[in-house]
Order: C-alpha cells, then sequence, then structure tokens
C-alpha cells in the first residue's frame, strides 16, 4: 500500500489551488441578486486565464483539447475545484456538460462527435441530460413513462421530464426515452440527442429551488416533449443501450460528485477554523477556544479525511479490477460524503452565527445548493439498500 | 397533573387551524420570484378577514384590541400560524412587532404609546429592534459598542448595528445603546426610540440572507447610527434599564419561537406524510411502506410532542413560579426545539425527493429560513451551558 | 393545563427517595462477585424496614395489602425505587410478580387468588412469565410453537421458551401456550398456570447474560416443557384469551418499564454531575469546566424532561382515554425513554473515565442490564412501525 | 497511490484467519462463569498451535523468535486476531507484553533485555505496565504522585496506581514514577523496572469491570507501592525519559489497537449479516428484509471502510514520516475507530434481540469490555482536542 501523491499531481493541485484562491474566492459574492446569465461574460473572462494556465477540461483526453488527467488525478483536481461554486464552471468540467463529453467521446459516431461534441470542448454551447420525470421515482431508473416511437427514419419523443439540469440555454438535451417498450427491462431505454430547437421540445419553466428562481447554466428544467422529432441516427450507441451507458459513466461521475463534495467541505473547515480563530467572543477569548468548536472541527477533518480515502480507495479499484466489482464502494462514497460534507457546511455555519446565515460568506450557497446531494444521483436510503444487499449475498440472502 | 386542553381553546385553535389551511395553504407559492413588497398588497388582504373573524393580534389585550388570549392559549394559537410563513404576520403576530408591541404596553409612558404602539395595533406601520453588532457575539449581551450620549435633553447616538430585522420600511426602531458606561454590566444600556427618518439613520442595506435579498418586513437590515440625536423622553423604561427590559420578555417570546418551531415541524410532519402515503416507487408500492420512511415518520412525531410538553410545562412553570426559576427549562426547550424542528424539514425535504428542494413546496423555504432557529435568540451551545452550569451550582460547581 | 404534583404524591416520592438514598445506595456494591442467592437475606431484612415504613408494594390495591397508589403516583414511585438496582425488589415491586399479581388479581378466580396470589403478596415466594421462545420473534406474539392439549381435564403442555426471567427459584411459571390452533391468530394462545414442581417442567439453564451467569430472581430461565399436565382449572380466565389477557397489562406495564428507566437515567445524570464537579483535570480545574461535558448534561436533562413528561402524558392519556386510543403514546415512550436512558448512562460512563467502568459505580451495571431495555417488550424498530403504520392511517395507507 | 495488499500478506492474513475461526471461534462460550485461570491451560495448548503454524509473536523481530511482520503488515494480522476474544493472548501478542516486550527491545540494557524481556518471547511469564492513578487524569501523564527517590544505588517507590492491567500474576512491572520533580514536567518520570516479588509491592485487589471480578491475565489492578525498593539499574533509557518512552510507543500502540477494534467490528458485522440472513421474523421472512437492518449493515461497512483507511494511512504516515508528522491521524483514528466499532457492536446486538444480550455470542463481551476503548489511551473528548489544536495552529490559534 501507498498513500503517496505524486509529485506532478501534486504540483497540478497547487496550480489549480492557486487559481481558484487567487481568481474566484473574490468573487464568490458577486450573485447576490443577480441570475446566473448576468455573471456569464466575467465567468467567460476567467475562461481566458484557464486556458491560459493550461487547465481548460482537465478530465478531457490531451487529442481532444483537455488536460487528459488520469483518472484519479482528475478527481484530485475535482476537489480543488470544487471549493468555489464556480471553480468546475471556469474549468469547462461542469456537470453535465462533463458527463455529455465523456458519452459522446466513447459511444458518439464521428458524425455525433463533429457536430455535437466540438462545441462543448470549445465551451461555445452547453447541453443537458434529460431522465428524471416527475412521477417516476429516480431510484427506479427503468419505470419510466416518456417513448420514442419510430417512424421511418426519425424517432417521434413524447414525455415529460423535470430536473433537466442546465436545460435553459442549451444547445441540446441528451434525452433517455424507451425505444423499445418490449425488451427486458434494461433495455428499454435508448439515449437520443434533441437539439432544443427541435418543434415540440419546450422548457415549460426553470424549477425554482430553495428560493432560486434559477437561470441558464444555473437552472432545473421541465420540459414538454410533444410529438419531438428527430432522425434516428440521433440515437447514442444502439438502440436500447440507453440503461447501459448511463451505467457505463457511473462509476466515474460518482467519484467526480464526491471530490467535489469533499472540496465543498474543506472549504467550510477552512472558513470554520479561520472564524474560530479570529471571532472573540469575550474580550481576548476567541472562539476557537469553545470545546465544543474544537469537536466540530476534528470531527470534520475525521470525516473528510475518511470521505477522500474511500473515494479515492473506489476510484482506484474502478481503475483496477472495474466499476462491477466496485459497487459497494461506489454507493457506499454516496451517502458516507455527501453527509459528511452537509455536516461539515453546517458546523461551519454555526460557529459564524448570524454571518453563516448571510450571503457575505459562501456557506449558505453550499447550504442551500449541496442538500440535493443526498437525493439526486440515488438518495442515500437506495445506496445504503445497495451496499446492504450486495453484503448479504454471501450470506445467502435472498434465498435463491 | 392534568393534560387536557380546556373546549375553548380546542375551538380557537380549530379556527386558526382552518383559516390557515383554507386562506394560507393556496398562496404559499407566490413569492417565487418575487419581493415581499409585491406581496404585501394581498397579505393585507388576508389581515382584512383575519379582522372578520376575530383572530386579529392574538397576543394583544383586549382593551388594546388583540384577543386578550392567556399565555398557553396564546403559545397554541401560535403554532397553528406557524403551519404557514404567513401566519404571524397575517394576523399581526409577526416579530419584531409582536415584541415591541409587548415592550409600549409594560414600559411605554402614555406618550409613547400613544405615538407609537397604536400604529402597531392598526397595523399602518411596523417597526424594529435593533440590538445585534457585527463584531459583537450576540451570546454576550452586555458586550456592545453602540452608544447614546446625553446631550443636553437629547441622547446622541453613534453605532452599527446588523440584523436589525423588519428595519426596511419600518417606522421607528427601538435601539439598544450603552448610556451608562460605568455601571455595573447589565446596567449600561438602554432601549431609546429612534424614528427612521431621524438624520444619522440609514439602512446601509439589507443583507442578503440564505440567497434572498431581503425587501420590507422580510429583511434583515445593516444600520448605521451616525450622530442620531432623539430627545431623552423616547428612552422606555428608565435609563440603564435596557437589558433588564430585554430580560422580561425573554421568557415569552422564548416560548412563542418554540411554539412556532413546533407549528413549521407538524406542517412538515404532514407533508411527510401525505408524500410517503401517495408516493409510488415502484407499481402499487408507496414510499411509506419503506421502513426508513416509518423510522422518520414516528422518530418525528416522538421529537415534536416531546418538544410541546417542554415548551407548554416551561410555559405554566413561567406562568406558576416565574421566568427566574424556570430558567432551565427556558434554555431548554431552545436548543431541543430548534433541534426537532430542523431535524423534522430535513426528513421531510429527503421524503420529497428532488421536489423537496423545488419551491413547489414550503419545506425549502421552512429549511433555509429556519436554520438560523440555532443561532438567533442565543446559539444552542449557550443555551446547554446555561442548562449545565445551573444544574452543576447544587454539586458545588464552580466553587465560590 | 396542569404540571403541578400534588402535595400528598410529594411526600410519598420524598419517603421513597430518602429510603432509597439511606438504605439501597450504600449496598449497591454488595454483588461483587456474588450470586445474588447470596444476598436476598440482606435484601429481606430491608423488606422489613419497607414494611414498617408503609412502602411495601405501591402497587398493589391496600385491600391486597399495598399502598393502593394511583397509576401517575405509582409511575411516580418507580422512578425513584429505580435509583437503585434493588429499589423494586426490595418493595416488592418487581418484575415480573408485579405483572403476574395484577393479572391474578384481575382475571385468577378466587381459588387461584387464594392459591397463587397470596404467597407473591407476602414475599414468601416468586413466579415467572414464561412466553418468549427463542426461535420465535418477540415482535410477532401470535406466532407460538408451544402447545397445551387438553386431555381430560387436564392440559399437556409441550414446548420450549427461554428469557423466562426469574424461573430459577420461582413457585410457579404463567406460561402462554396455543390451547386454540384453529382459532384466529390473536384467539389461540393462553395463559396457564403451572407449579414449577410439576413432572415435566425442567429449568434446563439460567442463560448467562452480559457476563452473569445468573442465578435466583437476577436470572433468565430457559425452559422444557415435557408433557407437563396440569388441571384445566389453571388456565388464566377464559381459554383463548391468553393474548388479550397479554394486551391488557400492556399499557401500564410499559409506564412502569419507562419510569424505571428514567429513574436510572436520573440516577446516571446525577452521578455525572457529581464527579463532573469534584474531579480535578488540571490543578483547581474541575472536568466540570469542560463544555463537553456541560453538553452532556444539558443533553441529559432535556432527553429525559420529555420523556417523563410524555410518559406522564402518555399515562394520564391511557386513564382518560384507554390503552387503545394511546396507541402512539404507548410506543413512542417505548423507544424515546429507552434512547435517552442508555445515552445518559453512556455519557455517565464517559464523565467518570476508568471508574465508570469499574464496578465501583452502579453505572457499569445500569450499562449492561438495561441494554436490554431497545430489546424486550417490543424492540425500537418495532415500536416505531406502530407509531407510523396508526399514523400513516389517517393518511389512506395502506390503502384500503 | 495504491491500494494494494501484496499477495505474501493476503496469505499471512488467510493463514491467521483461519486458525482463529478453526480453533479460536469454537471456545469463545468457554468463559462462562469461569475465571481467566482456569481457561489458561487450554489457551497454552493453542499457543502450542500458534508455534507449529509459525503464526508466534508477529510483531516481534525474527532474531528474537517472532515472525517479523512490518508496521503494516502485522496492523493487518492484528485486525484478524482480533475476531476473537483470544486471538492475541494465544499469538504472544497481547497488551500490556507486547508493549513491554517493544520498549525492553529498544530501550533495555544487554542485561535487562536477558532477565525480562527472555520469558516475555517465550511466553513463560507476563509482565504489567503500571501508569496509570486513580486521582489523576489519564489524559494528563505528566501529573503523577508516584515518586521514586534515589538512595544509593535504589531507587525508593511509592504510590499508589490502578488500573495497572494484568498485575494479577506479572513476572514484573514497569512502573512510571518521579524522579525528578524539579525538571521541566516531561522529563520529571522514569519508567522503572519492579519485581512483583519486592517487598512493598501489593496487589491491593483486582479491580472489578463491568461485572467481572478479574484475574490473571484477564484483570486490572490497583497497587500499592510502599517503600519498594529496586537498583537503579532498573530504570528503563535515561532518568527522566519516562514520558520520552511512553511517547515512543504511542504511534504503534495507537495502529494495534484501532486494527484490534476493526477486528472486532468486522467479526461484529459478520454476526450481524449472518442472523439477519437466517433469522425469520415471519414464516419465509428473514429479519434481513428490513431496511432498518440493511441500513445497519451499510452504515458499519462505510464505517469500518472508513477507519480501516485511515488507520491504514496513519500507519503509512508514521512508517514515511514520523510519529511526529501524523499527530492529527495518530489521534483521529483513537476517536474515529472506537466508534465505529461500538457501534457495529451496538447494532449486531440489536439484530441479535435477546440472544444479542445472552451470552451464547461474543458480542455481549465486546460490548462489555470494549466500552473502554472510548476512554483508555486518551477519551475521545481528548483526542478531538489535539486534533482541533493542531489545526488552528495554522490559522494562528492561540495568538503566540
Amino acid at each position: 500500500m501507498d498513500f503517496s501523491i505524486p509529485q506532478e499531481t501534486k504540483e497540478v493541485l497547487a496550480r489549480v489551488r492557486e487559481f481558484v484562491t487567487q481568481e474566484l474566492y473574490p468573487i464568490e459574492k458577486i450573485d447576490q441578486g443577480k441570475r446566473f446569465g448576468e455573471l456569464v461574460p466575467m465567468l467567460h473572462e476567467k475562461r481566458d486565464k484557464v486556458r491560459a494556465l493550461g487547465l481548460w477540461q482537465p478530465q478531457v483526453p490531451q487529442e481532444y483539447g483537455g488536460m487528459g488527467l488520469g483518472f484519479l488525478d482528475h478527481a484530485m483536481v475535482s476537489e480543488e475545484l470544487a471549493r468555489s461554486p464556480y471553480g468546475h464552471y471556469v474549468c469547462g468540467a461542469q456537470a453535465p456538460d462533463a458527463g455529455n463529453i465523456e458519452i459522446l467521446i466513447e459511444y458518439g459516431t464521428e458524425a455525433q462527435r463533429e457536430r455535437w461534441l466540438q462545441p462543448l470542448l470549445s465551451g461555445e454551447s452547453r447541453s443537458c441530460f434529460s431522465m428524471t420525470e416527475r412521477d417516476r421515482p429516480g431510484s427506479n431508473p427503468v419505470w419510466m413513462d416518456t417513448t420514442a416511437v419510430r417512424e421511418g427514419d426519425d424517432y417521434v419523443i413524447n414525455g415529460e421530464k423535470w430536473f433537466t439540469t442546465s436545460a435553459d440555454g442549451a444547445a441540446f438535451a441528451i434525452v433517455m426515452a424507451v425505444t423499445n417498450p418490449e425488451a427486458p427491462p434494461h433495455k428499454r431505454a435508448s439515449q437520443i440527442i434533441v437539439p432544443t430547437d427541435t418543434p415540440g421540445f419546450s422548457l415549460v419553466r426553470n424549477i425554482p429551488c430553495m428560493g432560486h428562481v434559477g437561470d441558464d447554466w444555473m437552472s432545473h428544467g421541465e420540459i414538454k416533449y410533444d410529438n419531438v422529432r428527430v432522425p434516428v441516427e440521433n440515437c447514442l450507441g444502439e438502440e436500447g443501450s440507453g440503461f447501459a451507458i448511463a451505467q457505463s459513466r457511473l462509476g466515474a461521475g460518482r467519484i467526480h460528485h464526491c471530490m467535489r463534495w469533499i472540496g465543498i467541505a474543506e472549504r467550510s473547515l477552512d472558513l470554520m477554523c479561520r472564524r474560530a480563530a479570529m471571532r472573540e467572543i469575550a474580550p481576548g477569548e476567541a472562539l476557537a477556544s469553545r470545546q465544543t468548536v474544537q469537536n466540530w472541527i476534528a470531527e470534520s477533518r475525521a470525516a473528510i479525511d475518511a470521505a477522500r480515502l474511500m473515494v479515492l480507495n473506489a476510484a482506484w479499484k474502478i481503475d483496477n479490477v472495474g466499476a462491477r466489482e466496485s459497487r459497494i464502494e461506489i454507493s457506499t462514497i454516496k451517502f458516507y460524503t455527501a453527509r459528511a460534507m452537509l455536516d461539515t457546511v453546517d458546523r461551519a455555519i454555526q460557529v459564524h452565527g448570524a454571518l453563516g446565515i448571510s450571503d457575505d460568506t459562501v456557506l449558505q450557497s453550499f447550504y442551500r445548493h449541496e442538500r440535493a446531494a443526498r437525493i439526486y444521483d440515488g438518495p442515500d436510503e437506495v445506496h445504503k439498500r445497495v451496499v446492504a444487499r450486495q453484503i448479504l449475498k454471501e450470506y445467502g440472502y435472498p434465498k435463491p
């Protein structure tokens, strides 16, 4: 066993850390009362700096113009980027584009890559991933109402999706729809590229969330697909492989989510310590002198360290024995890391008192936006069930 | 011991419950993307209904135009009102006006009551309470920088306050300022009425909180007092009694805060159960069938019942032996009830999944706005300390 | 609502408290390395004092020689007795005899009362209650293997029971056995009195628990019933009413369990405070100065107060509207109080450090013996389910 | 980073696992009602098998007759041994002898090693480590009352110690005593070897703990040193180096404690799963079908995996940059692992119901004996403080 981080990686991490600290921390408060669209010009200026520093799209292979980092290195970079809410966006590593880029590279035809991938790589357009439906639990990915019926050389898509993140302003959606209703459950759906200007595609609303109306990249769309007609060559991979493609990106996606949460937790712990050391609660007596605050710092430190080791271990295992053999780890890190992050954010707010409630720190933003971490990508409860059932198999449960 | 609720009280509670359910639940989603000021006209229409139903200002004595409910009855009404975020406002029982009304009735001179109390009773103007300072911990109420220096028949006030709730649009502030710097700590400050149009009074900003810019009643002001000059007759009670007055309203204020939180918790539990019973996670299988959800329902039920009994017991004790002898109870209910409420809100969100994050339910509003419950009015940690030290006295700690 | 305790009750409680403090605390360490049987003579001397003080069998009606306390009063006395592990035994209020006395008074024929009840009232013999079976979950009381087959005027009983508490040395067992296998589930079993010297009754072993071999009253028996023949008049109540009788004592039994746990928690909190105030961790610095310890004291205080109010409220409700309408409360207090007690015991141990692990305090005894509180009489998980399902009924779950 | 375990290590672990499973699991119930001394002959027969299998003293260098495993390998072996309460004893790796062996090898003179080390290596005698005092907090290791005053070529030792583990039957104690009262705090004490048959050394009692009287190796002694006279050459290392020596073994000792706890947790999780899969709670319905049980399995899996990664990471760091630079990790694993272990044991008991309380499984033994894990070797609270203060230094707290 070797827990060391290669020198080369350390240097990349330090560069990212410096960029985030110097360029992104100072703009954290810009969003007060502003819509995201208003911030885009400034963020895109930051992107120019990112490109100049050679930090553009760390997760993308070099032949596609990215940094070409390995799996673990990218995971660690993701943590650094996450210390600011704008880190991933500014480096072109933001969801859902990052995932769509990955899919298009792996499953896209040359024509698809030419038309849809290129603008994502350059950052000139955005995309979205349209899977979740209001009336169907996200935890049951094979239960879905949206259909894509083949008519001649087209699919005709009908259905309603919601929480299609970043749909507002996206150039296209990758939509999950049932193409083969008679097939076995896991082979019914396909992933189909739908340009958002296709007739019948409508963004019903940006779903207001946690008090934010949402717009542009920072939005969750409710979408209606009303006889949306696209050519069959818009299907990604083989017809019926929608679920398999979704699964294939799951391991990597999970790692990046978790490392992002760890970055958020580290930032929160950093703010907690800063505040505790500086804030006086009586003349000459810092808040840091209080044992409760010390407990929170220690417990946060422990939980974050534990989470990071588990996530890196899971990444290593995926790399070495594949995602299938790493199912327990992939589910474990989901609920463990989300909890560690949210607990740390909560403690950091408490240490800040009224200031922690205010938008004068980034903590309230973490508190609001990241509560969803325990819900999307499978709620905690589903992942615990996955872990338990996987373990219980070895004990003969359920009986065959 | 007798845990029964008088029939008469039950009837009042039922009327309040019906009003809240019929008139306020339907307007819960009106705030999406709107400022509070835009909602005021509609809310004031609701106030007309409230007056017609005889539910105006339940906490105010009948001779001042309110319902004149007793302490426990008002506490229970407060729970019912809190099921909607607009309940207290619409009934004229909203903070900080309710507290200011109480103070003015108890400590105001006739002239003060005439000029400042009347418009609050009628609802035609609003007020604020200006105590918290950014650089001084709220948990240490005798450590304060704002001063009111006597010059002739005036006080000249200088200082900075923040989290002066509802300052935006208020007719006057009651400000805590040091008038007697040489007196013993608890006799240094006075409460002074300052009309907001007095020269030198400026609302620097509404402090954006939890992503909300804030305006009108729903705001937290940062205030600068720059040589603000008011006549000495604006002092409430005797000079130097600021802390004592603040203390005197503490017991009642605590009870009402806690009952409000219980109302929020009950509403959240109600939504949790509704969703669990209705949402299918597989065909024919309700979310309510999941044991984890059942655990949450049972644990929330237990915590809310426990909190309510403790709060009513504390209220009863204050009524019977006074606030001084009830210090342990008054502090215990603060941290216990805030936690019970926040846990219930959090579970309710989890049961709603993505919907719980969205503004399509009131839960996200509770989640954001009520996080402060563990901070204002003394953070949990301070109240635990108070309880422990009070108990430890009986064990000879600290040594005299 | 009225939270006051009648003066008369207060006086009884004070007398009990004094007896427990004066007579029982000093003998708490007598059991080190001793079997219970060796302690019996000394404990029976204490019983003489109890009788002299008029504190014998507080729960038993005066016409049967007890104190004849009302339901709430007895509950509060039970708390006081529980501060010492020997309190209930010494006052003749120990399980399982207390429950058997209650059943015999309510359901016993005159002959049964004459023969079996009298010696329990006088304390000259003991009894046991034989229900739990190793291979059948206690949470499913209608799933039972032991049978009592009628042959002529006798029942012939066969089966195996375990955790038949206090079987060792008992004069008789009340055994639950299936008499009517074809009846609906809740009418299959009867409660039958079996003298322990009946041929075929054998105490296979005292089940060692938590490191204690167990003997005499302080034991949990594994019993074999091998063609045990008793006359049909040994049946309690009507044949098939075993479950109904068990249910009838459930409400009261629950209250007393919970009040006993509250007594244990109070004692533990008392020891925690004593130790914290006295123990120095640096010269002149008491352990009580540590905020973590203060948190524990405050949280224990809150949890115990909450538990007591809930239990007394449940008792009041049972008294006023019956156990059937109080099902939610009866289940809620089970899991809430057990948790509050065990948490307090655990914190008290931690405050005592190595001393808390040693038998020099009673805490380790609480820790070992009372862990079972979350298991017997229905595990936490079953009670949470009961509460949730009762609540969910109002929301139409499950669908009829 | 590389999380793989070398093939060679895997093979050792498999051999240890097999031995523990085959030879030790079957004897787990032998202690019911027996003293440890009665078990010794049988355990020593097991030691013969251990030697035959080449598994004797895995932590001891080969030149001293042990397996000579590296630090990480030994840590992982320690986990395997801990699955049975007798694992370490049977392999000659039991505390406190293992620590004393380590000290004697590192600091002992040749004469000391000849006389005191050899019998420990062969297993023919036992030793103890006498540091803790009743009236001085273990968390403050430089506050100590026992003194060793030099008189001629002797030390004369006076004082009282308790929780001198395994003193009963030990050949010698290594005692911490103040030799240089005027030196700076960390240089006041020395470690001195005291044969237990020296006049003035008396074992006052074995302190009964958690209901166990204790004897032989499984005991905690209260010791009186009354003018105990030993030659100065019995001092280990230089006079005044007692604290430094204690510190030097701290890192390794911590790792082994933690890995032992992880072994206990793994065993408990294993029993939990076994029981859940096998136990029926309704005909055909296994306990494993309950979501609460599934949650416990998943949460235990996560916590144990997290703990193991943290402990191995700490071991790796100690190996690579030394214990001094690893202080945060060394303290973090203490409180994190103890908690993970105790939570898992507790859940396993709950899943077993009444059986979990009984001595029919090893769980109750873990529950009783391992509660001390949160106390000895520094209570959780002290380690959290250490972590927090170490972190806060980087934030300028406390101010220099």
